[in-house]
This record gives C-alpha cells, sequence and structure tokens, in this order.
C-alpha cells in the first residue's frame, strides 16, 4: 500500500520534510499544507528584502511550485488551514477556501506548524501602524505602509535579533530608529553584556537611538493611526512601530489532539522527530529543542535547527530511520557591520540554571599584525567550573565571527573540555589567519582561570 | 639552583619556547642561540614582504632584542653557531664570532634548529642567479639581484607552497613567472589534482606559464650569470631562477650527539617534546611530528604545529607538564585570490599508505543564492572507507575556506566519523552562511557514498 504523508506547515521546516520524504520513500503520497498563499521562503530574508539589499521580496521563495508539484510530487495545498487533527482515525480536518471542509488521511503526518509572533497589551496596541515581523506579508505591510505616511520614524520594541536586524534595514531606507528594551543591554538573550556594548556602540554610530532598561507605557494615535509612544514615562513621536518582542511556537493544533507539550511550550519531540501520538513528528519552531550544551529541552527559533529536524523527520515519516542528536543553538547575525556569533547560554543564563561558569574575554586580530587588513575579533568563552567543559562561545568582529562560532560548535557539541578544545591545531597563513586563533587564544587564557593556581599546590602537577 | 634552559635556534619555535620557560620557570636562565643576526621573523611573510603587500622586511620581526632580553629576561646570543651538543656533561659549544669558542652548559636543552631548502644537482646551480627561499637573507638578496639585473622573467622549479607563494608575489611586483613541476600537477603535497586544477586555472590567468610534468635538466649562464633554463629539453630566456623543492630538518647537532631521529628523517620527539638524550627537547621543522590523521609521524613544516610544540618544550624544559598531542597537519595559502586549506593525506597518498579513501567533491556557495555577494566554496572530503572517520578536507575558494578548514581539523583530530562530522550545527544568517554549510553538504554526499546501497540489504536499517 502506498504510504500517505502529510506535513503541516509549508515554511522551511516543511519543505524540507517534504524532499526528504520524497528521497526516502519515492512512492509515497505526499501532501503539504500550507496557511499562507506562498511556498516556503526564506523568514530570515526578510529584513534583506526589507532593506532593499536583496532586490525582490519574491526572490526569498525558495523553490517554485512545480519544483514541490512535478520534481518531487508533492501534493502542494497553499492558502490552507488545518483545523483539527484525529490520531484516534488518522485524519487531518483542512479549512479550504475553495472546497468544503476536507479531511485528510494519513500514515505519517508530520507538523511543522511554526512559531508567531506577539504584541503587548498596552493602549494603542490596535492601532493602524502597529506592526510584527513574521511573514512576507507582514514585511511587506510595513513597506506599503512607510512609503505611504512618508514615515520618518519608527519604533521598535525589543532589541533582540529580529528588532536590531530591522533596524539596521530602516536605518538602510533611510527612516530613523527609536529602539527600546526592557533589560538593561541589547541582544540579551545571545550575549553577555559587556559583548552586546560592543554592538550597541556600532548601533548608536549608524544612528539607533536606544532606550534601555525602558517599558512600552502606550502606543499613541491620532485617527486610528500611530502618531508616537510613550516609553518610561516620556513621549516620541514615530510613525510607525514595531513589536519585537517574544515568538511562541503554533502548538494549539497539536495540543487539542492531545500531543504532549514540553517544558518550553514546544511540542515535545524525541530523537527520531516523533511527538507522543502515533506516527505524529513534528520539527522546527513548534518543538522544543534539546540543547546540548545545558542539556534542557529549550525552543530555539533557528532554521538551522529547523532543517536538520525536518530532515530527520521527513526520512522518519517516509520509512527511514535518522536520529537528531539535539542543538549547541549556535547564531549568527550581521548588524552594523559586525558580525555576532553565538553558542551556549550566556553567564546569567548559565547561573540561573545551575550552572557555574568562569570566562574569559580577549580581542585578537584575524591577521598577524605585520599583515594589512586585520580586524579586532572579540572573543568570549564560557566554561563550566565543574567539569572545565566549554559551554558558550560569543565572538564580535568585523570578520570571522561565524565560522569561528561553528568551530566553537563542535567542541560544545561533543563536550569538549577547554583543555581539548585548546589543542585542536587551526591553519595559518598570513593573508588569511594568526599562528595563534584568537578562538584559541581565548581558550588558554580561559584555561588560566580554570586552572588551581600553581603556587597553591607547588609539588602536585598542573592539570594540563 | 637554578636552571639554565638553553634554546639552540632563534626561530619561531626558539623564541616561542623560550617566552613559555620563563613563563613557566621565573626564575631560570634562559639562553637562545640563533645562528641568523636577527631575531624571530615570520618566515611565511616573506612572500608578502617581497611583493610589497607588506611594507619592509623589518615588520615581520616579531619582537625586539629588548623584549627578550629585559622583558623576558633571555640571554640573546645572535649570529652565534651552535657547533656541538655534548650530552654527557649537559654542555653545548658555541661558535661565536667575537668571542673565542665557548661551552655552554645546560640544565635543560631545547632544539629549535629548523629545516634547510634544497637545491638540485644540475649543470648550472652554481651560477650567480640561483636562489631558495628559506630566509629574509635568501629574500632580500633575490629582490636586490632582481632590480641591479631589470629582470623581465624568472623560473621557478617546484610549485610546491613557497613555489606557488613567491610565483604570485613576482608577479605582483611585474615580472613574469615559468614554474615547473615534476609532477602533473601543482600543490600535489596538499592538494587532489582535480582540486589543484581550480588554482592552477587561476593562475594561468594571473600569467603565470606552467610546465607540468617537466624536470629541470640545466641552468643555462653566461659570464658566470643565469641566462636560462633547458626544462625537459627545451630551452626558456630567465633573468634568475629560485629553486623551492625539497626542505629538509637540520638534525646535524642532534645525530652528531646520538639523539634518534625518526622515519621521515626528522629528530623524534615524545609528547613532552622529549629526545631520546636526557633533558634535551626539541620542536619545530627540526623535528618529526605525530600526524593524528594517518597516525605516522611526518616532517610538517607548519608555523602553528612549531609553536604548539614549542610551546610544550618550554614548559617542560622549565619544568612544568604539558603534552603535544599531534597535528593534523591543517593548511591553508592564498593563492590568486582563492583560499586554499586542506588537511590530511590526499588520495595518493593515502592510497599509498594503505588507507582506501572515499572522497567527494561538491562546490557550494559561501550564502544562500538570494543574496548578493556569495562566493563558490569547492570542498572535497575524504573518509576511510573501514571505518566510515574522515580522513581529509580540501577547500578552494574565494572566500571561507580556512575557517572551514580548521572545523574539520576538529573533526579529524578527535577521530570523528563522516556521521558524527555531519551531524554539527552550524550557524546561518543570510548575510553571512547558509543553511546547510558547504562542508555538512559534502558530508552528507559522503556519508551515501560510503552506506551500503539501500536496495542490497532492504530488511536491516540503514547506518544513519
Amino acid at each position: 500500500m502506498v504510504r500517505r504523508i502529510v506535513i503541516v506547515g509549508c515554511g522551511v521546516s516543511g519543505t524540507t520534510a517534504g524532499f526528504y520524504a520524497r528521497k526516502t520513500d519515492r512512492t509515497s503520497d505526499i501532501t503539504i499544507v500550507g496557511d499562507e498563499a506562498l511556498p516556503e521562503y526564506s523568514r530570515c530574508g526578510l529584513p534583506y528584502a526589507f532593506s532593499g539589499i536583496v532586490p525582490t521580496m519574491r526572490s526569498l521563495i525558495g523553490y517554485d511550485e512545480d519544483f514541490y508539484e512535478h520534481t518531487n510530487r508533492i501534493d502542494l495545498r497553499l492558502g490552507v488551514a488545518a483545523t483539527r487533527i484525529h490520531p484516534d482515525r488518522q485524519t487531518v480536518e483542512l479549512n479550504s477556501p475553495n472546497r468544503r471542509m476536507t479531511e485528510l488521511p494519513y500514515d505519517s503526518l508530520i507538523l511543522t506548524t511554526g512559531a508567531h509572533t506577539t504584541t503587548l497589551a498596552v493602549p494603542g496596541s490596535d492601532l493602524t501602524g502597529v506592526f510584527t515581523i513574521r511573514t512576507m506579508n507582514d514585511v511587506e505591510g510595513l513597506a506599503n505602509y512607510l512609503k505611504e505616511a512618508q514615515a520618518k520614524k519608527v519604533a521598535i520594541i525589543g532589541a533582540g535579533l529580529t528588532g536590531s536586524e530591522m533596524a539596521e534595514a530602516l536605518l538602510v531606507r533611510g527612516v530613523a530608529v527609536l529602539q527600546a528594551e526592557i533589560v538593561p543591554e541589547i541582544l540579551p538573550v545571545i550575549l553577555d553584556p559587556d559583548m552586546a556594548a560592543i554592538v550597541r556602540e556600532k548601533g548608536l554610530e549608524h544612528g539607533v537611538e536606544y532606550h534601555l532598561q525602558s517599558t512600552l507605557d502606550e502606543i499613541l494615535g491620532d485617527k486610528g493611526k500611530v502618531v508616537g509612544v510613550r516609553i518610561s514615562g516620556h513621549a516620541y513621536e514615530v510613525d510607525a512601530i514595531i513589536v519585537a518582542v517574544r515568538v511562541r511556537p503554533n502548538t494549539e493544533l497539536a495540543k487539542d489532539a492531545g500531543i504532549l507539550l514540553g517544558e518550553s511550550g514546544g511540542i515535545r519531540a524525541d530523537e527520531r522527530m516523533l511527538t507522543s501520538a502515533n506516527n505524529i513528528y513534528a520539527a522546527g519552531d513548534c518543538i522544543e529543542t534539546f540543547d546540548l550544551i545545558t542539556r534542557r529541552h529549550v525552543f530555539f527559533q533557528l532554521a538551522t535547527t529547523a532543517v536538520r529536524q525536518s530532515m530527520v523527520a521527513g526520512i522518519n515519516a517516509a520509512g527511514g530511520d535518522a536520529r537528531y542528536p539535539g542543538s549547541t543553538g549556535v547564531t549568527t547575525v550581521k548588524l552594523f557591520g559586525l558580525e555576532v556569533a553565538t553558542l551556549g547560554p550566556t553567564t546569567a543564563m548559565a547561573e540561573k540554571i545551575g550552572i557555574t561558569p568562569v570566562s574569559v574575554r580577549i580581542t585578537g586580530s584575524t591577521r598577524l599584525s605585520y599583515y594589512p587588513g586585520g580586524k579586532d575579533l572579540t572573543v568570549k568563552l564560557l566554561a563550566n567550573r565543574e567539569n572545565g567543559k566549554l559551554i558558550g562561545a560569543q565572538l564580535v568582529g568585523e570578520e570571522g565571527a561565524t565560522l569561528r562560532c561553528n568551530f566553537a560548535s563542535m567542541a560544545a557539541h561533543l563536550g569538549l573540555t577547554v583543555q581539548d578544545f585548546s589543542e585542536i591545531e587551526t591553519c595559518y597563513s598570513p593573508p588569511l589567519a594568526p599562528v595563534w586563533d584568537p578562538v584559541t587564544i581565548a581558550a588558554q587564557a580561559l584555561l588560566r582561570k580554570l586552572r588551581p593556581p600553581l603556587t597553591k599546590a607547588p609539588t602536585t602537577r598542573s592539570n594540563s
């Protein structure tokens, strides 16, 4: 009998799962149901299409419908919502605008329902000119609104990844930016404050007006449209507002079907991406992910994590056998000319979850001093004092942060101690890299902090 | 009693050993004896000082003499040759030009005697205008000679790393280059022919006149000076010739003292960098290094390997306890606008030493297709068919090869299988890196080649 695979969600997760399911079982019936009108496009690319660096929104679309329908023989149903799962009789109810409600039977179901943005419950939230950033519709809506309003200034609430990328994109478009963040420093989830300050300094140079430790009290309106914001008691004139705060997994469909959620609020899936329900898999932003460093289940919002999970879900849903080991959460972002790459918990987060972190920060160069063109690279490494393992890396610099963070990602994935990590050889050539890589220099410095001072135990060996 | 540490050689190895010895034992007497007139300078920087990219030769010098003498309290004896070691009475004989022969006693001796270039025994080898490239003297001599002779064309014998870097440097100076290589492709030690061909194509575009599978028959002279070369039977007019063939370890001093050499011809040292003689350590280009991938002792000529070995030698010679685990031989070089980074044996070398390699080559991009500025990156990965371990990586592209090779270096250092390697998450952001890194894509492709086809064993699990 032909295996019927249904995938709910046509983002990068649903699409990846579909393609891997097809590779695994050439004869199965595969259906992807997506509630947006478009097939998968790069959500991460939206700020760059908004700024104009990527010339058109449509170029963010990964594959045309023909590639789904004909090359991969996937029944693509776009603009269709899945409204209910019946795990008992293995069907999914669809609410299709053009036909009456249909019930789609499955042998394997993959949930890639993604996540949704949230807003803040403040007066004025319902005014025209309040935006969140998740879909192409959101960003096109923002772009059109700013154009029509001839907007000069936008307030962004939240200085995480999306808020910060949108701040830069607005500046590229010539729109002034006021950015408010409730905690004392930007990028609080991915960077320690001392590292984030380097990025914020560049943001200031580029013209961002930061309001830290500040809360949005009210969105001010006139004739139903945004005309300002009141932040921590002060009013500011702005033409629009972007709320870029918490993103939450879309779990309603799973929850209604009795599928278990995890501690973080995402759908719980095992290493085969199987949920608590028979033959129902889940992957991507809607699930919680096993964090290889903290050994906890967390809610990452990473395309790299999503595609790896979706590959595994697609293979298994089609009768194969693949495993997803978990994620280090390695993340990178380019802001104001800086590469910002991170991995593992921040110092504050580590302490919060009961790890005693030891950290070191150094600034090295991406070349030897005599060779022209080397750039400063600031590297902060965190270790677990208990066992000497590398638990975090934060890198900020004009070049070379991203790929060095992958190097640290491998070490953290494998549970290397800082000693082990410091012993991995890196390559050198004057035009390309220094003899001692900045990451290695940081590891050696961290090692000295982890070791008991020699003077305290002069007769014993150092633990090198 | 104060520990007396003597270091023979003032290259990067001797200098590194000296500084780490000082850090380890604040009270020791440390002497470095160097036969060149200058303290340590970057040999790897010589082609760039020659080309003018690095403005002056002198900027290659790492530290001024004051930093040795006063900051680190090291007795620096430059322009002095060590002529004999007496392991029985723990002394080194010096031949100092300004004083009579002296005999220097040591408690710990570190040999960092480096390596030397070799020439070819062909007619005309003794003509003026024949150069090898190792020291600053060599390169200054070449530069002066070319200037005085108003040289238009130079022949380079050998298309390894040094020969290739010098070819590009000569072109930057406006001098035409004929380059001969005895084997059928350039860079034969570090790249498979299919990967080296990409570099050679760029070299051709830049104007290098390659003669592959060609041997130097004779150097042609007139009035004692080079006027041409005869290569594989054909004569070519050139104004000078650079012989960039085999480099050999300087082991005379060690051999005369009865210190054991290894299979590759370098001094044999254990993981504490101790030679076969009591209290005599060795590090850098004069020793043979344990290759972590092939598990053989080989002769690497890498500054990164040298400084790590020298750190260990310096610490141990001063009473500490450090270990050098071995090297993956990870290497990078920039040639004609391409980053060329490699690791592990070539396919031919792997076969020669009894490993059955399986390899894959893919060309990916350093960005997603929609984001402007992505560059092609060609990645070749090699695995051992017996155990599925990653044994080699060869990367060629305009950017991103070097740091990705470090990522592969960690995997090879730790003995990861290609499966394990493919599971390490890499970070993504449109301006910085693609969702699936080219190295991961190559690893996944290699995995498919390593796996027995599913059709042959339909009832068993695939080994994913």
